[in-house]
């Protein structure tokens, strides 16, 4: 390995990050609660442990939870009132963090206070505050949030589970018609929920208002089910299996009508219904939309559990040794494989882009639940915002995750090093909280709709002309979608990135240019759905169900981008910006790679242009590598979060105690010849 | 959805598979064992518990592995005098299918007579067999087989163990002589083992011969370690927890001279080592490839997992509604969405791919094992094909299984119905007998290595003009690698699938023309490398290590294709022959899809050939869309293969009993009316 630039020593003129800088950046608005509840949960009693029988992790689980109350962690987000802190962003980072600890209790946390005690706080009113919400934050009163079933998931309107008005006696009857309309999937139902916010047809009067949330006692002080009440135990899952996740029925039981959780829908003692949303559907989305945080919580999540990975899989790449290089030196550290790089800096790059997109999201939650920006068009675009991301960032750990299992070998196989477990647990996030093609559908309706709505009026010329003449990044950000993302106000200088003409004006022209051609390809070819039957239309969409997905997935994939380019402009000129303009292009570049073949077949990238874009990531790679530990290390884990023997320097001991036993064999005289050796003889 | 083509129902012009002739198809030339094999694990005593704490999982399957031996189904490699059936092909088909069961039992019984008993009986000579055959064969000799060390995993030629001979005690003094020079990651080692087919470097006389296999018993009859031997357990893993893995060490531990496994090496009593195969390298990759049955297996095992995977994803597909279509009819079954057919057809398509290739790597092993087929070039094309398969079948499983995982959504994540399971047993899959990118890089230089001796004394202008000119399947096929893959003699009337331009023989074009690109492409970028020094020659293969890589796998896509093409050809004119040349092409075409770019940089398709591949895969997932069920069912599982509750027909009566309910509400007048209805009044 005679090329400097794969060098694991940095030459001394080579640019260096400031590693506390990049962590202070990375951790991002919130820092401080992050730093405060990382070192909260360096005390073991919070930790996974591997192979424990579900039982007992469900138990420890709860424990954990109790702890967490204890030690105030799960006041952030409630009113000052309750003893609460009103600090919406620094809850959420604060539970994105115990993803290190252990998924299970991140989930179980999530469960409890995001939508448990969330569903009471934000679609309940005072009255119900004052009734529940101490208990939901002190975890006296262990909740479920009982909105899927068995039959229904992400299409949660069509439920089949009914909350039916009798004035008589002033009260609603629950009441779950058949068994696809169980719910399920809910964590502390099998086991430690007393009281669960129960998601049903409202029906008074005779009309069905649609889905709204109740309040509903499921167990007794013994823990034994309510008349009424039944469940089942999901048992164990494919992982977070320290979350008791079951199923819950009920016949015909009946709750008090102040258990109606009213702030967007009320029914008075007569059972006149009344509502300040006139409309069911906006009704229906404002609801939920209300309950946006499991997603804002599980992309920032499983942006710091890929990173985790990243850090483990990168300092063992940057020990471990394997086969000489042919070229009779040592044995070659896996890093210092071009493939090696290659499969692990791209991660590394898409982490940072995911950490700074992330903290845009929890910028804008924050806007909305604090009150300062709460308009209707706000609230949307946070929503849209949180659709486009938790997906990608959701399969990209799951993918990250397991190319560092491939990448630490059997060593990664071994639970201790935490690598399955982290792909365990997380592979549910990429279908709870919303199905991940079902948000990006979503984003993809409302790009849709933006387009429609800045073409209103346009005839199909001009959308043509559109369709084919834009590629710079101008006309959304006049616009709706605007909002969702960022500005690329300052690319610095550019004589650094002027390499191969892929400097960072490209890069976006490339990754913005791509959305909107393929939101106005799936617009054109969707245009003649306005004169077709409802079957037709219907037919028509599907056939283009998957581009409008990709669009989808291209938009979220920009504002990854463009969050990691701001991040870097707001850098004074050092080291730290120099490396981390070369990570955001190894970003970008990956994106436009993945996609090649498109921007190929849409005239956007010549053949010529498009084979140099491979060799400039390997040159990237090659670039980067010498700062690939920094990089990680600037991810800010202690090694209580780590945990990971392979990351802890034992490899690296091992492998210069056997060095060190071949070269004292070879001083000694005693070492044994190589056959080679005696046959040339 | 108004359109036939995505009905779930058959229009009776349609062709229509004939199930039982597929199934004999996709169960090649040894159905027969694999029809047994299932038989005898439909008894529930075989099949994996979820949630079963380590140490009982590990008892349950080593009682497994117990009646396996009384229902004889350990002794069909070994030889007759042993009590063994001398078929090689049907021994590996039959472990294969026990992956169903458990794969942990599927592993552990690879570990006992895959490897363990394999190696006595592949490396030992007669007396050997005599000895430790029979005990290895009935598993009252449990054995570890003790080649991988902490430090040294694929590069086993590095590894640390050493046996010194000792010509005075007539015995090998076999000594770990540092801690990354521990056996590691053995199974049988941590609890059963009493025995180790241990590997080390075997010195004699001052000289080291390179690595040698030696039979060492390591525990007692009451289970403790003898003198000198330790070891530790490896604990929980991401998987495959059925099984006791763990380290072995030795410090100057005896074994008799006669313990070496000397089929290729023999040490006499004065310590005069001699061999059949005088050169080292050789010697040691014919030890090597005397084991290849693990990587043989687990290609086989990885496609019937991924096939079980797909059938209960499918079945669950077939049956799930989800969301109404805005056309106001019943909501839809998820298949009859494009994207779900876009998600999960091609990997039926790729599954039944490698059912064929396989049988084709089977034949090929059981060839050479049998003594018919066993010259060196065979055995290296063995070892070449097994190299080519195993990565792609493993990671496809790998990918295929996690499809079918989300497209189940929360009910996928539940363990009962078998997904995450076999996805968490199957990860190490890709890393184990031989990591997957070490494997595709021996194939890589195969290809190489073939590509030049093709090109032996041709200038670099003859080179350039090949690399140019070749597209067409016809260079490899009068050299080496001809005898890897299959001749696609008849491709049958092309009048089926002439659609586009795309029909079969340009299939072909493209995937063969793409390797030989890939492989000429890589030995021009090397050619300087004879004039290089050593260091430099090793820094400009590292800089091209990612496209050999991709030639290789390039390769192995292209013999598998190859292996489906002959599959179909076989067939006699019927609705199979059609449904499956359907399959066959969404095949061909998903991995021209996946590679356009390449295709387009290399100029092979237009633009506006390659954006025609996109649109002929949605066309053919929707003609394929209603055999969907016939294709999955066709896999020949039973009831007692399946397990998983969600592809038993259960989502059909929820679906169907929710659907009921409805109707009759309608129907008795009691319905609520909905909200939207009373306020347009």
């Amino acid at each position: 390995m005679a090329d400097a630039a794969i060098r694991q020593t940095r030459p001394a003129a080579q640019p260096r990050v400031d590693i506390p800088e990049v962590t202070g950046l990375l951790l991002g608005t919130w820092a401080s609660t992050r730093r405060e509840v990382r070192e909260l949960i360096k005390d073991p009693a919070f930790w996974r442990v591997d192979g424990m029988p579900m039982a007992e992790h469900r138990e420890r689980v709860r424990g954990q939870v109790r702890l967490l109350v204890d030690a105030g962690g799960s006041r952030r987000a409630f009113p000052k009132e309750y003893g609460g802190l009103e600090d919406n962003g620094a809850n959420i980072a604060g539970f994105e963090e115990l993803v290190l600890a252990d998924p299970s209790l991140q989930i179980k946390s999530g469960v409890q206070w995001g939508l448990f005690a969330s569903a009471i706080h934000q679609l309940g009113t005072k009255k119900h505050w004052d009734a529940w919400l101490p208990g939901a934050m002190d975890f006296s009163i262990p909740g479920a949030f009982a909105m899927t079933e068995t039959g229904h998931g992400s299409d949660v309107a069509a439920i089949g589970t009914t909350a039916t008005y009798d004035p008589d006696a002033e009260e609603f009857v629950i009441h779950t018609p058949f068994r696809g309309a169980f719910k399920d999937y809910l964590g502390n139902a099998a086991l430690h929920g007393v009281a669960a916010t129960v998601f049903a047809q409202l029906i008074t009067g005779g009309v069905n208002y649609g889905v709204h949330c109740f309040y509903v006692p499921i167990r007794d002080a013994d823990g034994a089910f309510l008349p009424g009440v039944g469940g089942e135990d999901d048992g164990v899952k494919g992982g977070l299996n320290g979350i008791d996740n079951g199923r819950l029925h009920f016949d015909h039981v009946r709750v008090p009508r102040f258990n109606l959780l009213d702030r967007y829908g009320r029914v008075d003692a007569d059972g006149v219904y009344s509502s300040d949303i006139p409309s069911p559907g906006r009704r229906f989305f404002t609801m939920l939309g209300a309950l946006v945080q499991g997603r804002v919580s599980l992309d920032g999540a499983a942006t710091t559990a890929a990173a985790l990975a990243e850090h483990i899989a990168v300092t063992y790449a940057n020990q471990r040794r394997q086969f000489d290089s042919g070229a009779g030196a040592d044995e070659v550290v896996l890093l210092d494989y071009a493939k090696h790089q290659r499969r692990l800096l791209p991660l590394v790059a898409q982490t940072y882009a995911q950490f700074f997109a992330h903290d845009e999201l929890l910028i804008a939650f924050d806007g909305v639940f604090s009150g300062a920006h709460d308009t209707p068009d706000e609230r949307e675009d946070l929503e849209t915002l949180a659709a486009a991301l938790k997906p990608l960032s959701t399969w990209n750990a799951l993918a990250a995750v397991q190319e560092c299992r491939e990448a630490c070998g059997g060593a990664g196989f071994l639970a201790e090093n935490r690598l399955t477990g982290l792909r365990h647990d997380l592979d549910v996030y990429v279908t709870f909280e919303g199905d991940n093609n079902v948000l990006l559908q979503l984003v993809g309706k409302r790009l849709l709709s933006d387009y429609a709505t800045q073409f209103a009026g346009a005839d199909a010329a001009a959308l043509a002309r559109f369709a084919v003449g834009q590629t710079a990044g101008k006309v959304f950000h006049g616009a709706g979608l605007r909002q969702l993302g960022q500005s690329v106000a300052d690319f610095g200088s550019t004589a650094r990135s002027v390499e191969l003409g892929l400097r960072v004006e490209q890069q976006h022209e490339l990754l913005s240019g791509r959305v909107q051609q393929m939101v106005a390809d799936v617009a054109a070819a969707l245009r003649p759905a306005r004169k077709l039957s409802p079957v037709d239309a219907a037919a028509l969409f599907n056939a283009h169900q998957s581009e409008l997905i990709e669009a989808a997935r291209a938009h979220g994939e920009l504002l990854q981008w463009e969050a990691f380019s701001d991040a870097v402009a707001g850098l004074g000129d050092s080291g730290t910006r120099q490396v981390l303009s070369w990570l955001r292009d190894l970003f970008g570049l990956w994106l436009i790679e993945k996609h090649l073949a498109w921007h190929l077949v849409n005239g956007r990238l010549s053949a010529q242009r498009a084979a140099s874009v491979t060799r400039y990531i390997d040159r990237l790679c090659a670039r980067l590598r010498p700062h690939a530990q920094d990089l990680v290390d600037a991810f800010g884990f202690a090694p209580e979060h780590v945990r990971a023997p392979i990351a802890s320097g034992a490899e690296r001991e091992r492998q210069e105690e056997a060095r060190a036993h071949y070269a004292a064999l070879a001083a000694s005289g005693q070492a044994p010849v190589a056959e080679k050796a005696v046959t040339k003889r």
